[in-house]
């Protein structure tokens, strides 16, 4: 079988010449006489991977020299605890915008560890919008402000960034990472698991302002999710996930290669639109969100109104080669996302296939 | 260049088959026109990788119905935290046995979080013996008992577990997981990271008893390290390391075609003994376990006693396609790890090598 157009939410589709540099490597990495896979973290082949991989996020995404760049395992789940067990220590109180699961996720474990006050929230009308977060009611006294950039299940994300009044923010970008330019000085912590738009499950990248690093965490944190374990080290406390980092490293080539962080926004825009503009004259499908400054460029959630036709929908788009456009259960209907990796063609073939099939089934 | 002989600790050597067949599929897995990398933890065909995995490594533990099997991510050292936290809930004390550098974190970790009793050491002769573990200061009031099963770095190994007078035992069998049968009904917890005897770095899997996964866990423990979260998810609770899980799945059916862990505990019988018994007639080389009962089959350091002859040792046997047989600094000298997937060529060509060396250099 040829490969098919993956749609899924994540794990999800990867570069194709990435992949074929992978295997074209994998038992024995440029002339080494091993595979990544088999090489020893501290190795000096090793070492030039993770210290490439992480000149190159800080050539894509612009990091300061004063933010540290690591590569953790536990995914963005893990930070869930991690923030608030490292950032909570000044006032122990923090301020969350739940505009979906994940944030919703988070902003509970976190209050394990300190006061978490909902400074916004979009549950109103199921997480279609997101909040206007211009004067929210924020205080000196959190510790930071909390926000998931891209809605994964939902499909919104921020275009603008919170008004945080002066106090940290802290971002999960898991399922916008690298998608397009972000200043990443405007963030006090930006982190996100890879498995989205970067890379293979299994590893999360967290970029975080150097004075946020410190010992001075909540009482009998495990030495793991202390962000200074790993500062410490360069992310080589304990053995990482060394092929998770070599993996995204040949993403960060792809996207350096082929116009950065600007280029893939422009390529991503350009795919989103195509089936917005779709969505919105058609008169089959529905797009879920639809205020429009909230739509996410990631993630395109929509319906036809109707459980078995978006059943045969999902049925007939996977037996063209349109794999996982199945919706989340809490949203119903179909989902596509459409990473960084997804082709134009991919895109299109779908919305082909979607005009194609609203003729047939319109009643 | 053609494959090595990589003897690194860890990671470390993969059976070139399996290499082979992850290489095969890395792009169209199965036929299904993607990677196992881009394919959603939520697929049936992922579905399908890890419960073949976990029922393989049932077969071959022959793990009882009343352990659960979880797939984690942040390696051992995140179980040192994870196993106080889950385990130290009726008196909150727990006896270590400290033979090397990482079971003294793991004790170090777990005084956090409770009484810790290091019940006895091998510290006084640097780790280089196994001590009588049969009748050691252990009371009703511990949780639980602690060993390191195989010592990386010292190159020692239990082969007779301690007596633990009725108290659970917890094992880090990271360096000799699945290198020989072993009776999981002895363990009430047997864990580990697989990048030494199984797959790629990345991945640890806990083989626990199930009356140990509790929700009585130490005061705000973070989710992710509570045992519970993973057991009710049956590992999925969040992505994990979907590309490890099938690495490591395939490996399990390498073994199982390959005789199992009888078979396997054979062949890495035959290779300890054919560089033991070389190192034990050298006038060169010297062994650093000298009693024999506390040597490991997985990781065998030696010496000259001359640094500047280790390091032309290390360089060229480097030369000579053997690589990452330079010791632990703590020790220093050489190190052979021969885990399951070191052929016995590999130790072979490594004696002859050796041998070739003691010729050409002593005096």
């Amino acid at each position: 079988m040829s490969r098919v157009y993956n749609f899924s939410a994540g794990p999800a589709v990867l570069p194709e010449e990435v992949l074929k540099e992978a295997q074209a490597d994998l038992l024995d990495y440029k002339g080494c006489g091993m595979s990544v896979m088999e090489m020893s973290h501290r190795s000096s082949m090793f070492n030039d991977i993770i210290v490439e991989a992480e000149k190159d996020i800080r050539t894509l995404l612009s990091i300061p020299d004063n933010y540290k760049v690591l590569f953790l395992q536990g995914g963005a789940w893990t930070q869930f605890s991690a923030v608030p067990m490292n950032m909570m220590n000044k006032h122990h109180k923090a301020g969350y915008i739940t505009t979906g699961q994940w944030a919703t996720k988070a902003y509970k474990e976190a209050s394990k560890y300190g006061e978490v006050v909902e400074l916004a929230s979009s549950k109103d009308k199921n997480y279609t919008y997101i909040p206007d977060c211009s004067d929210l009611p924020i205080t000196d006294d959190m510790d930071y402000v909390y926000i998931c950039q891209n809605n994964t299940i939902y499909g919104t994300e921020y275009w603008e960034l919170p008004n945080t009044k002066g106090v940290d923010l802290v971002a999960d970008v898991s399922s916008d990472f690298l998608s397009r330019p972000m200043d990443v000085t405007k963030y006090a912590v930006m982190y996100g698991g890879v498995q989205k738009n970067i890379g293979p499950a299994g590893l999360a990248i967290s970029i975080i302002r150097d004075d946020l690093i410190t010992d001075d965490v909540y009482p009998n944190t495990p030495t793991m999710l202390m962000w200074k374990t790993q500062a410490d080290k360069d992310s080589l406390f304990n053995t990482p996930n060394c092929w998770g980092i070599y993996m995204c490293g040949l993403v960060f080539k792809w996207l350096l290669k082929n116009g950065g962080l600007e280029g893939i926004a422009k390529k991503n825009a350009d795919k989103a639109k195509i089936l917005y503009d779709y969505l919105d004259q058609s008169k089959l499908f529905k797009p879920t969100v639809t205020d429009k400054k909230s739509r996410s460029n990631m993630n395109v959630p929509f319906v036809t109104g109707d459980k078995d036709l978006d059943a045969k929908f999902v049925a007939e788009s996977k037996a063209a080669g349109l794999e996982n456009l199945k919706g989340h259960r809490t949203v119903g209907g179909m989902r596509a996302s459409i990473y960084n990796a997804m082709p134009k063609a991919g895109v299109e073939k779908l919305v082909t296939f979607m005009e194609d099939f609203e003729k047939k089934n319109l009643k």
